[in-house]
């Protein structure tokens, strides 16, 4: 028995304060911790595991799309990031600025890229001659920074990791072709992998990225009824060219600009996942995202042949490609359950002196807790039955949710109300005015998170002025 | 034909102007290019694919001696960075500030992390209470920053990619054995995947890491003659546990402080890469370690059934794991000839009319140049037959390179003569002091590569004094 170590204390009820179970989770699975580097955190091992399966996963459907990796610098000379005038008053307030090198103060003080548009523009105005050397669909995994007051986990800190694309066409068809290929590569990723439906659609003028003509978004629902935008794909037409002179030479030797998009998805998406599918066990991890799906606890473990039996199956089952491990610690069953659970390890096998002689095991799913007995020569079979189950049902529990959490509102009464006392989505229609939207926020808190690309036409007029309708938004109080 | 562009350039010859071979290389074989951010390069897909697969390998023999990978900040506070005396007078000097955050100038100004040596140490610090928390194998893949007055593609740059490894032990002996397990980790990398021979040894004082006991170091021999540092792994004993107070309560009840280390790669490998292998037509990439390791090239494209043909043979050779490309450009057999060999990918299959006719295709290996003629059927294991000759080939080739340029000097006179007439190793005795390190220093440009774990006594004496020698020493001029 660890006796120097407390017993797995309880985590605070999420429906008692969601903001405390999340951080409680997040510490108590060991995903994170902070650090002496005010709003910095450490991702641990079990956190950027999961990040890890997110870049293998997202980084293939990347490079089957015709992505290519490169990597650019971190800091970004003050005059290139001044080149856009939108994009430069979106992030000029929340740079860290470098001013000195070495001993030396620095001729032109830089600042730690937030993002790489400015970088990628100067590199393709060299780059760039001919239609011959488009497109360019290149991406970056990298981390940066954004100055922010208040930080929490994942969801918000100064330094972060993520992947950038940013891409260079001919025309300005194919520029859009590739921002909705992108988002919705995200949209597909989020559900398949992560087992977390999204409502693809556009941002408002009001909600755009600093520079860009359009924003497209996919936006999900967490447990408290509180949206994520959990990924955005930019056109940014030939805005960036211009600012920047990235001209090509066309078939029919005209001068031309390029359109350019930008696409991305940070370490953000591990808090949507805690906050999607998370209970007051601790994390539950998709098993197509688990660093380990299964974890094999010995019951009696000092029993002869127990041990013996826990890794053969250990081995049976990473033969069979699955993710394993065995829990030989010296702690109690229980207390091995509880740390399994609040990992969010999809499915645990027990196997105790019983099962042996019976031989059987039991299976017991993170998710529901049921607990299946399985003779040992099918368990591998089941082990995959139970994974590939888990994962489904997983997104069709989340996509419940979501939906029994969405709600159309007719006028502004019932659009306040239903914001003030039922937490989720809120469908109304929208006239295009901003005014609308800073009513609505300076009211409710709730902002618009998209306009769906699956458009209802629940009313004629807008929710808030009463103006013919234009849209049909989504709103939503948000992360 | 594709008019725009100019006929691929020759390259400076390796012999005429090494320095400048390398720099056409690495321009022309398209792996990085300047920026506007003095001393950092843009990397881009084809030298960030070869980045790729290093991490991939490495990663992979990580993971299998126990690491496991984290993330920590990018920032380290000055107070952090002045905790361990040895280590911020190794740094301090070259390192970027930053002042501001946002609109305000910050209470503490903070360093783009040289290397995160304290950083981990703080982590550790809260951490590591018991000995079951015990040991720590952690590592992370980063970018750091040292503001270099001169710089090279991938030799030295401001910033660069790493993976920086920091563990802490219970014991002096098992820090030890990680260190060298992780130097010889290194080792083996570089001779079983890049092909790539390197001595074994440790640093002398004078050379060591700032802040470590020991540091153990692998020195690769380039092509000119010059020797690389290719990896390193550092012994800290329990120097920065004292400087962090990172103690731990034994088994005993006792308070200990941990023993620490810490190892890293860098893109620097890159450098290596084509310094040891290039020759006067480009790269040339051990097949391991190759993006691309097979270019079918097509003859008489245009006629009827030959680039069919080309992508069937890329479908046989895909599926039997080799990473194929065909180039279907509209540019001529000669120049794609010419971009294959400049890109260093080690196999070219020239296809034509002729070829089909006869059912068999040409292989050409990028080393040698020689040409085999292959029956169709037996195409994908031939080819993977010649990737693996190539590879054993092009480390004994090194090996040669390296074994024919170490020359031994037993006196001073002779080792002067040598490093000033005859580029490689020398061999000589020393006797400790690092007066004789200095002098030699001063006299020849040459500087201590390493104590070689397999010491041979070649003299009595320091080769510089006279005094009785303590070791054999690996002498260079070095990148
Ligand atoms: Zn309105
Ligand atoms: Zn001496």
């Amino acid at each position: 028995m660890a006796k120097e170590k407390k017993l797995v204390e309880e985590i605070t009820s999420m429906d008692v304060d969601f903001a405390q179970w999340y951080t409680d989770v997040v510490k108590k699975a060991e995903l994170t911790d902070y650090t002496s580097v005010k709003g910095c955190m450490v991702i641990k091992p079990a956190g950027y595991a999961i990040w890890e399966n997110i870049q293998k996963e997202l980084d293939a459907r990347f490079k089957a799309s015709g992505v290519e990796n490169v990597y650019l610098p971190m800091l970004i000379p003050e005059s290139l990031l001044q080149k856009e005038k939108d994009h430069v008053e979106g992030f000029a307030p929340e740079v860290a600025w470098v001013t000195h090198g070495g001993l030396e103060p620095l001729q032109e003080r830089m600042c730690i890229r937030p993002t790489s548009e400015t970088l990628f523009c100067d590199f393709y105005a060299k780059e760039i001659q001919s239609y011959r050397d488009l497109p360019k669909v290149y991406n970056q995994w990298c981390s940066v920074m954004r100055w922010e007051k208040t930080t929490r986990p994942f969801l918000r800190s100064r330094e972060f990791l993520w992947q950038e694309g940013h891409t260079a066409h001919a025309t300005a068809e194919e520029a859009e072709a590739r921002t909705q290929q992108m988002l919705n590569l995200y949209a597909d990723f989020c559900e398949e992998v992560l087992a977390m439906p999204v409502i693809r659609g556009r941002k408002t003028d009001k909600e755009k990225f600093a520079g860009a003509e359009a924003t497209y978004t996919i936006e999900a629902l967490m447990h408290d009824g509180k949206a994520l935008q959990s990924g955005t794909s930019h056109n940014f037409g030939d805005g960036f060219a211009k600012a920047f002179g990235i001209q090509y030479t066309a078939k029919d030797n005209t001068l031309q600009y390029v359109h350019q998009t930008s696409w991305g998805m940070t370490t953000r998406l591990i808090g949507a996942i805690i906050m999607v599918h998370g209970d007051n066990s601790g994390l539950v991890l998709p098993p197509r995202i688990a660093p380990t799906q299964v974890m094999i606890i010995p019951i009696a473990q000092h029993k002869e042949g127990v041990l013996d039996k826990a890794y053969e199956l250990k081995s049976t089952l990473l033969e069979a490609g699955f993710k394993v491990k065995v829990d030989d610690s010296d702690k109690s069953p229980g207390w091995k359950f509880s740390e399994q659970e609040m990992k969010g390890i999809p499915v645990r096998i027990e196997i105790g002196p019983k099962d042996i002689e019976a031989n059987q095991a039991v299976i017991v799913r993170r998710d529901t807790r049921e607990k299946i007995v399985v003779a040992l020569p099918e368990l591998a079979e089941k082990v995959g039955e139970v994974l590939t189950t888990m994962q489904s049902d997983m997104l069709e529990k989340a996509r419940k949710h979501r939906d029994s959490h969405t709600y159309d509102a007719h006028n502004y009464e019932e659009f306040v109300k239903i914001v003030n006392e039922k937490p989720g989505f809120v469908r109304a229609m929208w006239c295009g005015d901003q005014a609308c939207e800073d009513k609505i926020k300076e009211d409710t808190t709730a902002t618009s998170r998209c306009m769906p690309f699956k458009q209802d036409h629940i009313a004629d007029t807008c929710v808030c002025c009463g103006k013919p309708a234009k849209a049909l938004v989504y709103w939503g109080k948000a992360y």
